[in-house]
C-alpha cells in the first residue's frame, strides 16, 4: 500500500511516495519544475537523480510524466494502485482544522479560499483536480497549512481592526507552516521525552519563509505569520514585521499603487531587501569578509527572532524548549549561536560544540545549565502529511 | 525668569507656565480649543477654572487671549518678559536628537519633515511662528518627541525593506512619545536610586497613544512606535501591530483606497474597533458587567503589552523596572495586575495591595518576591519640557 505526498505549486510540484503498510517509509522522492514553460524538467530522486527534459504543458502532463518515470522503475505502476494521495493546501481558514478527505464541498471551501491565498490555493487544487481526475477512485486528502495553528485563542487571532471587517472579511490571524511547526512539535516531544500535550515549546521555521510558534500544552496558541504569509520575522525577500504607516505613507505621499507594494513587500524586501540576496550561505560569507550590509541583514534577522523568542515566553509561561528547523534552522550553526548568545538571562544557553556538530536529523544542542533545551529538527512537512493522511485513512478505515 | 512650555495641536494649544529661577515651579496652566471653529473656548486651570467662550481665529488670536488671561490675574504681563518659550514637536526626524535653539534653519527642517508628520507637524509650527511674532527676542526651544529614541541602534530602527528605499526616503523607525519615555527614565532612576545611565527599564506609555520602549544605560535602544504612530501597542483607535499583508488584501482584493485605509486605521481600529469605545473606564465597567467584547478588547490590550515586555526583556538582558504611565497605565490598576498576572516567571510579580493603592505621583507597586521592579509614574511631559529647555538655556547662558 502506498501514499502519494504532492505539493503542487504554479509551475512546479514536488511529491514524495511513501510504502504504508508497516510504518511510513519513503520509497522515492521527485518533482517537475518549470510547468508551462519552454523547456520543464522532470526529476526522479533514485541514485542520484535522473532528470527528463521536455516541454510540461500543464499539471496533468506533469503528474503522467512523473508516473511514467515511476512506472519505469517499477515503483508505482498506476495513480490508482495508490491507497490515498495527500494534498498540501496553503491556506484552509477558520474551517479546516484538521486533514481533510476531500470531496466536492471541500473543494468548494479550498476554492472559496482563493481570495485569502491568491497565489497558492488555485495551484494546490490543480494538482488535487488532476490527481482526481487520473485516479478517481482514490482518497484525496488535503493537508492545510494553516490547520494547526486553529488552535490560537481569540486573544492572539484577532487584530485589532474594525471588528464588523474583521468579522465579514474573515481578517485574523491564520498562520501557515503549520505542517512543519506540527511536526517540530512531535520530534521535540520525543527528544524530551514527554506527551506532546505536556509540551511548551517555541518552534522556529526558518526557510526562506520564516515563522516562530508558541506551541503551550502541544497546541499552538500564538505564531508569527498572520493573515498572510508577510507578518512576522525578516524572510528572504518579505520584510516581517513593519509599521503599517509606511504602507500609507507610500500610497497617499508617494503615490505608489498597491501592486508595486505588493511586488516591494511580497519580492523585495528582507534579506534581499537589506542586502541583496536572500541566501543566508552568501550573507554569512560576505560578513566573514567584512562586508557591512550583509552583517547588519544577519543581525536584524536574528535580532528579531529574539525579540519573538521573548513574546513567546511572556505568554507561555514555561518553556521546555526552543526548537530551530528549516533551511536556515538547521544549517546555520552560526544564526543559532546568535539568536541564543545573549539570552541566558531568559535561560537559554548553547552548547557551541554540540551546535557546530548537527548535521541532520534531530537533537539537542544546549548546555547543561541552560534552563531552557535548544534542538535542532530537521523538518519534515511531507512526512507531516504522509502521518496525517495514514491516520485520517486508518480512522476512515480506508486502510486496515 | 518664566518659561512658557506650549503643546500647538491644529485646533487646540495647550500650556504651562513655570518659574524657573530656582529650580522649576509649574504657576500656572490652561489651554485654547475649537481655534477656528464658531465659538472656541480659552481655559485658565486657576483656582478650579475660568473659561472664556469666543470665536478663536487662529493660533495668534489664541495666545493673545491666553496672554490677555494671564496679564488679568497677574502671571504674566508680556510673552517679551519670558525667558524662553519651549515648543513640543512631534517629528523631528533623525536629524534632532535633543532638544534645540530655534533658528530659521531649523525652521526649514521642521517644515521639511511635515510629510512625516502631516497632521503634527505644522500645528507645531504654527504655534512657533505665532510666539516668535508675539515675543520676537525670546529663545525658542523645539522639543522632538521623536528626539530621545534616536539612540537606538540600526538593528533596531531599520526596517527589512529594500536599502534603497529606506534611505532615500528615510524609512526607518522614528519612535513617539519621546519625551514621556526620558521623563519615566528619570524618575524611575530616582525610584531605583540609581543612575539614569545604569537603568535598564521597560517603559510604558500608556495613553490614547500606547507605546513601550527598552532603554539599556539610561538609553532608548527600541521603541514600538515606528516610522509613524501606528505601529506597536493596541491603541484608543489604532491596531498597533498589523500584518502589512491585510493592507495588500484591502487594496487589492476589496477596492479600498488610501484614504479609506487611512481613517480605518488611524481612527476606527484599536480599542475602539474591537469593542466601540476608546475610553478604558467604560471597557471596564462594560467588562465588570459581562460583556464579552469589552472582556476581549481588554484581554486583547494586556496580552500585546506582555508580548513587548517579553521581547524586551530578550534585548535588555537584565532589566530593573518595568514602568507603567499615560492615563491607562496610571489610573488601572486591573490593566497593571492583569499585565503582571502571568509574569512571575519572567520575574514580574505584582503587590496588589500597593497596585491598587497608587493614586500619585511616582511608586513601587511590586511584591518584595519580584525580581523585576514595578512602578507606576504619573507622567509629565510638559515638566519634562521645562526640564530639558532650562538644561539647554543655561548650556547658551541664555539664563544664570
Amino acid at each position: 500500500m502506498k501514499l502519494f505526498v504532492l505539493n503542487s505549486g504554479s509551475s512546479s510540484l514536488k511529491y514524495t511516495l511513501y510504502d504504508i503498510r508497516d510504518g511510513i517509509c519513503e520509497i522515492v522522492s521527485g518533482m517537475a519544475e518549470r510547468i508551462g514553460e519552454k523547456e520543464g524538467a522532470v526529476t526522479l530522486f533514485h541514485e542520484g537523480k535522473e532528470v527528463v527534459l521536455t516541454h510540461i504543458a500543464d499539471h496533468h502532463t506533469a503528474l503522467q510524466l512523473v508516473l511514467g518515470q515511476l512506472r519505469g522503475h517499477g515503483y508505482l505502476k498506476s495513480f490508482s494502485d495508490l491507497a490515498g494521495c495527500a494534498h498540501r493546501v496553503v491556506h484552509g481558514g477558520a474551517k479546516f482544522t484538521a486533514p481533510t478527505l476531500i470531496d466536492r464541498e471541500v473543494l468548494e471551501t479550498i476554492k472559496s479560499l482563493i481570495p485569502l491565498a491568491p497565489l497558492h490555493n488555485p495551484a494546490n487544487l490543480e494538482g488535487i483536480k488532476t490527481l482526481i481526475k487520473l485516479s478517481p477512485g482514490t482518497p484525496q486528502i488535503a493537508l492545510f497549512d494553516t490547520a494547526f495553528h486553529q488552535s490560537m485563542p481569540e486573544v492572539a487571532y484577532r487584530y485589532a481592526l474594525p471588528e464588523a471587517m474583521s468579522l465579514e472579511l474573515d481578517i485574523r490571524r491564520y498562520g501557515f507552516h503549520g505542517l512543519s511547526h506540527h511536526y517540530l512539535r512531535d520530534e521535540a516531544a520525543k527528544l524530551l521525552g514527554k506527551e506532546t500535550t505536556q509540551s511548551n515549546l517555541i518552534t522556529l521555521h526558518l526557510g526562506n519563509g520564516a515563522s516562530v510558534t508558541a506551541i503551550k500544552a502541544g497546541k499552538s496558541v500564538d505564531t508569527s505569520m498572520g493573515f498572510t504569509p508577510l507578518e512576522g520575522l525578516v524572510m528572504g525577500t518579505r520584510p516581517g514585521d513593519v509599521d503599517a504607516g509606511i504602507l500609507l505613507y507610500l500610497l497617499e505621499e508617494k503615490s505608489l499603487d498597491a501592486a508595486v507594494l505588493d511586488r516591494l513587500l511580497n519580492h523585495e524586501s528582507g534579506l534581499k531587501g537589506l542586502c541583496h540576496t536572500n541566501d543566508m550561505r552568501e550573507i554569512l560569507a560576505r560578513k566573514a569578509q567584512g562586508d557591512a550590509k550583509a552583517a547588519l541583514a544577519f543581525e536584524i534577522f536574528c535580532y528579531r527572532i529574539r525579540k519573538y523568542i521573548g513574546a513567546y515566553m511572556a505568554i507561555l509561561g514555561s518553556v521546555d524548549a526552543v526548537v530551530f528547523a528549516g533551511g536556515i534552522g538547521e544549517h546555520s550553526a552560526e544564526v543559532r549561536e546568535r539568536v541564543c548568545a545573549e539570552m541566558s538571562h531568559l535561560g537559554l544557553v548553547l552548547d557551541e560544540v554540540k551546535n557546530r556538530a548537527f548535521t541532520k536529523g534531530a537533537q539537542m544542542v544546549h548546555s547543561p545549565q541552560s534552563k531552557v533545551k535548544i534542538a535542532v529538527v530537521q523538518t519534515d512537512e511531507a512526512l507531516q502529511m504522509a502521518r496525517e493522511s495514514v491516520r485520517l485513512l486508518k480512522e476512515f478505515k480506508k486502510i486496515v
